[in-house]
C-alpha cells in the first residue's frame, strides 16, 4: 500500500500562503518532500511566483506532473487578487479551498492535509462559525474539538498546550484531572500513529514556579497534575513530571522526552518559538486524517514582496508526509 | 579611580560553590576575569580542588597574589565538610561568608559581590529570616526588597520577572500599574549603571496569549500594561509592548531590545534557561552595590565529583566586573 499525495490548501489568496507553497515546491528535492498538490486559485500563485503550475482534475494526477510543475486543483476565481489586500471574495476562496482539501484528505487517495494561513476576521465576516481551521477540519471529520490536540513541533521540541487561547487568569478554572488525562492520552496515541514512536516519553510541566516546590508555591501540581500522572501511568503511559517549566526546555532536558505537555498557551509556545521561530509546525492530533500547518499567520504586510520564509511550510509538508507513511504501519 | 576586586561568597561548603569558584579562578585568563577573592572556609575548596589558595587579610591583598593563587578570606571552620552532605554548621559557614562578603562589598575597596548558592532549608533551620540571599543583601544595604529587581541574564537575553516566587494563579492579584512602573524604572536605571547602556530599550511582554488580542483574550494588557507604558514613556523611558510573549524571544526579536520585562516567573525564566541554561546570571538591580550570582542551586547530588560546570559562575564574575567598571562612569 502506498501513500497518496498531500492536499495543501493555499489559505487566504492575499496572504503569504501561495508564495510559501510555491517555494516549498521549488525546494521539493532539497527536502525530499512527499508529492503534494495545491488547492486554491491559480492566480494567487501567479501573482507572486513565476514557476510552472499544472492544473489537475484529481489527486491521482499529482505524481505524473509533480517533478515538473506544481500540481493544482483550481478553485473558481471570485474576484481580483492583490497580495497584501484581503477581502471577502478572498475569504470565500480560502474557505472553498479548505473545504475541498479537507474533503479530499478524508479519502484514501490523499495522504494528508496541510493548510496555509487564513484571515480569521474575513472568514468570520462571511459566516465562518469555527474559531479556526482546526475546528472546521475536526467537524468535517466528525470529531469533537475537545478530543483533538494541538501539537507544536520544531526540529528539537514537540509541545502540547493543554489549554490554548483563553485568558491566563482563567486557565486554573479550565484545568482538571480529566482534561490533562484526555490530552495526554491523545498525545501518546498521536505520537505513535504520526511519528512511529512505539512508547512515547511524555513530560508534563508544573503550573507554578519551580513546579510548586511541594505545595509551597501553589497546589495545582498536587491537586491536578500528580493525580493525572497516576492515572496515566496505570494505563501504561510513560509520563514524567511535574517538571519545573524553566528547566525542562534546554537541549539536554529536551533529549529526555518526545513531547512536553504544558498547562497554558505561552508555556508551550515560548520555548517552541524561541527555539524554532521559522520552522514551527502545528499538527492536529486525534483526527482520523493527518493535518499540519505552518505555525504563523497570513503576514499580509509582506505578501507579494518575495520576502516570505517558506521554512515552516516546508516543515509542515515534510511532517505530514512522514506522518502519512507512519500511519500505514501504526494505524 | 580604579575598581576594587570582587568578593565571592562560597555559599554552602557542601555544595558546588567552592568547586565552581576555584574553576573560575582556573579560567581567569581565558575569560579575562576581574580580580576576585573568595570568602569562605578554605577546607571546602581543598576538598574538591588541588590548586593554590592564598589566605589574605584584606581585599587590598588580592591583586598581589591573584595571578598565582586563589585569594581567600578565611571563615573560621565550624565542623567537618563533606561535599554533597549539607548540615547546620555548613549553613552557619555560608551565612558568615555572605555576611562578611556583603559587608566588604559595601566598602569602596571592593568592586562588587558575587554569591555562590546556599541551601535555604538549612539556612532557615539556623534562624535565617530572609527568603533568599538577595533579600539579605538588600537589607544590609538599607534597601527595601520592593525596590530591588531580579534580572536574569545570558549572552543573548536579559529578562526581569516583575513577580517571582508566587503561585501563578495569584500573579494577577500582585500585578499593578505601580508595580510595573517601579520595576521598569529600576531596570532602566540598572541597565545604564551596570551595563553602560545610555538609553536602554525595554520590551514588556503581554500577560495573555497573543498579548490579549485587544482584549479578546484577557484584559490585563489594557488595564495594567498599557497604562504603565504610558507613564514610563512620559518619563522618557524607551519601552515597547505589550508584545506577544511567544514571539518576542527568538533571535531577531531579541536584537530589538536590551531587556525583556515579564509578568511572571516562568515567562522570564523559560526563555532564559532554554537559551542559556549553563551560563545564566542573576543580577540584583536597585542596590548601591554590584551583586551577581550564578542562576542555579547547590547541586549537592554532584558536589565533590569534579562534575560541576563553572560556566554560570564565570559569567557571574565577568558580569560583576563589567558592572563595577561601568559604575565608575555611570554612578
Amino acid at each position: 500500500m502506498t501513500v497518496g499525495p498531500l492536499a495543501v490548501a493555499l489559505g487566504d489568496p492575499a496572504g503569504i500562503g501561495p508564495e510559501i507553497v510555491a517555494k516549498a515546491w521549488d525546494a521539493r528535492r532539497q527536502h525530499d518532500l512527499a508529492p503534494f498538490f495545491a488547492v486554491g486559485d491559480q492566480r494567487s500563485i501567479e501573482a507572486v511566483w513565476g514557476g510552472p503550475i499544472r492544473q489537475i482534475a484529481s489527486p491521482d494526477d499529482t505524481l505524473a506532473c509533480f517533478d515538473d510543475a506544481l500540481p493544482l486543483i483550481q478553485i473558481t476565481d471570485t474576484g481580483p487578487i492583490v497580495p497584501g489586500e484581503p477581502d471577502l471574495a478572498g475569504a470565500r476562496c480560502a474557505l472553498d479551498s479548505l473545504e475541498l482539501a479537507a474533503g479530499l484528505a478524508r479519502s484514501p487517495m490523499v495522504g494528508g492535509l496541510v493548510t496555509a494561513p487564513v484571515a480569521k476576521a474575513q472568514l468570520y465576516a462571511i459566516g465562518f462559525a469555527h474559531p479556526g481551521q482546526t475546528e472546521f477540519v475536526a467537524e468535517r471529520c466528525g470529531i469533537a474539538k475537545a478530543n483533538t490536540v494541538m501539537m507544536l513541533a520544531g526540529p528539537t521540541l514537540r509541545a502540547v498546550p493543554i489549554t490554548t487561547h483563553i485568558p491566563l487568569r482563567s486557565v486554573v478554572d479550565h484545568l482538571s484531572v480529566e482534561l490533562i488525562v484526555a490530552k495526554a492520552r491523545a498525545t501518546d496515541r498521536g505520537l505513535t500513529r504520526n511519528f512511529g514512536i512505539e512508547r512515547p516519553r511524555l513530560a508534563i510541566a508544573g503550573f507554578n514556579p519551580h513546579a510548586g516546590e511541594q505545595g509551597a508555591i501553589g497546589r495545582e501540581e498536587i491537586e491536578l497534575i500528580l493525580p493525572a500522572i497516576e492515572i496515566l501511568r496505570a494505563e501504561g503511559i510513560d509520563i514524567t513530571g511535574p517538571l519545573a517549566a524553566d528547566t525542562m526546555f534546554h537541549a539536554r532536558a529536551r533529549a529526555l522526552y518526545d513531547c512536553a505537555l504544558c498547562l497554558y498557551h505561552d508555556q508551550a509556545l515560548i520555548p517552541l518559538k524561541t527555539l524554532h521561530f521559522d520552522e514551527g509546525v502545528n499538527m492536529t492530533l486525534g483526527l482520523p486524517i493527518v493535518r499540519t500547518a505552518p505555525d504563523h499567520g497570513t503576514a499580509f504586510s509582506i505578501a507579494g514582496q518575495d520576502m516570505a520564509n517558506p521554512g515552516a511550510m516546508i516543515a509542515a509538508i515534510a511532517m505530514a508526509g512522514e506522518a502519512a507513511r507512519n500511519r500505514l504501519v501504526h494505524a
